[in-house]
């Protein structure tokens, strides 16, 4: 038995590792296709995608998969499996007990939906017009819902959804943990915009596009970013893309009246690429070779834009090369000034352009939604407005229009339900996580203000990046905090941050 | 059987898609690696480049491919395909008999030799020392002997080999043809070589790279490439690349000492890339949606360069944008002084170096080795001396170490015998197509005067892009010009071009 345990273990290894190569190979087209591959050919190149992903979906619900599944399960046989190939097993059989659960005729329509969804969110986003998306986000929400009755649930049906992204993440951790962000940002938010607010007229001046790149690929480099690994790329909506290990590329966006977009945004993207960039070899050629939760990914981002980018010593150590990179927008402006124009805290529509404080309140709207919708407590149909009571009651600004409200995310559309806990997630693990770095590193401010960033970046290797999928989120928080989910961190941060920047006497 | 018929020829096309998407996805890879992909990531993209290769080699030689191609070659059912699928058959059915025919262990064995090779290859040539590669090249040969002995052979066992890359053309073609080029080019660079020489000084001075990018750019549009469809990269070892008819790329080479390589570089690149724009859009998807031979699609880039690029009435047209381009360094060269310059003959050992006169007798030397070698009338451990004795007779050089010599070309290495003659049969088609263009279009000098490029590009894409693989090189040949291969019009072209630039009384 040893011998065909082995036989099967190896086959098995092998079988993942070529789902893995398409995945590659479907990861270089998506990232080509985004940073200048000619339009002519982008039809032609999504059906060459569409192939690949088709292939990699059958492999992942084939009758080989599901042999490998039933033997390397036995529990002898598991027990004898190295470390790597049992949780690459866990990982694969999790897929394929969710995929092999639907009726393929049933997955085959969904998946059409998904795509005429799309196009029609991006008419009514347009028009403004919510009736144009409401039947087929009622049909969505409808899938949905089947799909959660197929799947099974424990405790809260939008649970189910809530797995898929950040496992081990519930609805009773959610309300709990954000109804604590929310009461502690609500009424500092009410001091802040009562404060005065900062000038911020000299961020709109013209920034040289050439001069933005020279400073986000010094701060990238600064951050250990491997460029033997990666390369810099400009794109309309910047991300960064793990190939492999060796391959992990990032893009940006030069904006020549705002320089903060590619700055912040580049250090943002430079944050998901160290993950990817450090995961062990060894993981290469598994599905556990890239970061382990959305969330997770999110808090590695927002660490380097936020607490790094953001932080008053980065800019004691890097605020004279961006002056020189720059011009003259920067004369006159102190350091401080410069410091509290970054930090600017403003009630806004818009998610995306929203700053780090009311960017969680923003989160929560449609995390409340969303658990509405999956429970029956709320219509689509009531959406326009309930959303725009929500970010009345949370934010205080009232959306003029759907475009501006409702309408503006894309995720429903390709019915991601259940995804957009995991950006205010982000922040609170970030928060988490950078204060078991103090500890363990107390000169922490000291370090980043003078510009000693690898320690910072060799910490995160060791407890989160290494990795990759071979921990489950929560896992990572206890092993390296001691605790579980705990937003108590981020809601003291953002007191003491802004009571500073906006000199609350709190 | 009708309704069968349609299945399977339905399900047949489905399946050489599936090939087609897998090759297209190999083919952005390959690209993507040369165009700067991050070097940790080589060996991982490499291996995913080797497993979407094995699975298009699989699909080529599958039981499901046989029994495709047993089916649609009945005859009544041959007969009621569409055109397209009759020549995707004959093109699959091909490739299957020669691959069928190898025994996999055998061919498994030629694989592994093949990257063994390349590598010692490129050590020997570093070296200087055949003695390291013969071992492996006298392995290559014996392979391919066998291979002959089971493909089989008509006339020269040779023949095998050149139907690989050229199909249609024969040892006794190219012994007739190579003898008449041969015989009439060694006198005339005889007296060639006798003359006065341009003076060639001004182009090797400094030529700033974007002005090379500027000028090129400029250049590939005048010829009608669509950069909705293509882009320009920069390489070490320029190429163009078309993934489909959508997306055909090109790169080229910037050397700041000498404006040439990029200049005529990018015309060269830029003729096969408008081949590959111009295939019929009915043919993609099918492996027809490319050029029908190594050679025609060479006559495409060398007419480009050589008959446009080279010609005075382009110059007339763009040699005033050349100098605001290039600057200083033009002061004082007339256009006659430019033209004479960029057009000047000189016997070398490189043939990748070498001018459109000489270069047909690098080929011819490497044909006369390769036919050798396949009838046994050539030992490889006598190569280095036969390769120089050669040279001097034709060329009246002799190369001064083997790395100039016979170890200069990377084809061996792989394994490609029977590839070298493709370069020369470009020149001769070329001239040849020129001839037929001329009497279709007789004012031809004066439209590339105007730079009135694109119903030269027009009239090509008519008479031989769209066909792609559907019509075989002398197919098009016969078509086009309503005669076979026929050197004399290249050996006109020659003599009339140099006789003029180089003042020569014949």
């Amino acid at each position: 038995m040893t011998q065909t345990k082995i036989a099967t273990e190896k086959e098995f290894l092998e079988y993942v590792k070529k789902m893995q190569h398409l995945n590659e190979a479907i990861g270089l087209m998506y990232w080509d296709l985004r940073t200048g591959a000619p339009k002519k050919g982008v039809e032609q190149r999504s059906e060459v995608i569409g192939t690949l992903s088709s292939d990699v979906f059958a492999m992942s619900t084939s009758d080989e998969m599901k042999a490998f599944i039933n033997e390397l399960s036995k529990p002898d046989i598991y027990d004898s499996l190295s470390h790597v190939t049992q949780k690459t097993l866990d990982e694969v059989k999790k897929d394929f007990e969710r995929n092999a659960k639907i009726p393929p005729a049933e997955f085959k329509e969904y998946v059409i939906l998904q795509s005429k969804a799309e196009s029609i969110w991006e008419e009514a986003k347009n028009n403004s017009d919510f009736s144009l998306f409401q039947p087929y986000l009622e049909k969505l929400v409808e899938f949905n819902k089947r799909f959660i009755g197929y799947w099974g649930y424990e405790g809260n049906k939008y649970n189910t959804l809530l797995d898929m992204y950040e496992p081990g993440i519930t609805v009773e951790i959610l309300d709990d943990v954000f109804s604590k962000l929310r009461e502690s940002i609500v009424p500092l938010l009410q001091k802040v915009t009562d404060a005065p607010q900062p000038e911020t007229k000299f961020l709109f001046e013209h920034f040289p596009k050439e001069k933005q790149k020279e400073f986000s690929l010094h701060v990238l480099k600064e951050m250990g970013y491997d460029f033997n690994s990666g390369r810099l790329d400009e794109t309309v909506h910047p991300f960064a893309i793990g190939l492999n290990p060796g391959d992990v590329r990032v893009t940006t966006k030069y904006m020549e009246n705002d320089f903060r977009t590619a700055v912040f945004g580049t250090i943002h993207e430079g944050g998901h690429a160290l993950y990817e960039q450090n995961i062990s070899q060894e993981l290469i050629g598994t599905p556990l070779c890239s970061g382990t939760s959305m969330g997770i990914h999110e808090s590695q981002s927002l660490f380097w834009e936020n607490f790094i980018g953001r932080h008053k010593g980065f800019w004691k150590n890097h605020y004279s090369m961006l002056q020189q990179c720059g011009g003259s927008q920067f004369n006159g402006v102190e350091l401080d000034d410069y410091y509290r124009a970054i930090n600017i805290v403003e009630p806004s529509l818009i998610r995306i352009e929203a700053d780090e404080m009311t960017y969680p309140l923003h989160v929560i709207v449609r995390y409340e939604i969303e658990k509405g919708l999956f429970n029956d407590e709320i219509e689509v149909k009531d959406l326009p407005r309930i959303w725009n009571e929500k970010m009345n009651e949370y934010l205080g600004v009232t959306p003029d229009s759907d475009a501006n409200g409702v309408l503006q995310d894309v995720h429903w559309s390709g019915g991601s339900f259940g995804y957009f806990p995991s950006y205010a997630l982000g922040y609170i693990y970030a928060a988490q996580l950078k204060n078991a770095m103090i500890e363990a590193m107390p000169d922490f401010d000291q370090m980043v203000e003078q510009g000693n960033l690898l320690p910072i970046k060799q910490w995160l290797t060791e407890n989160i990046h290494q990795y990759g999928k071979t921990k489950k989120p929560i896992e990572i928080l206890k092993d390296v905090t001691g605790e579980s989910l705990n937003p108590d961190y981020l809601i003291s941060y953002f007191k003491a941050k802004y009571s500073e920047i906006y000199r609350l006497n709190s």
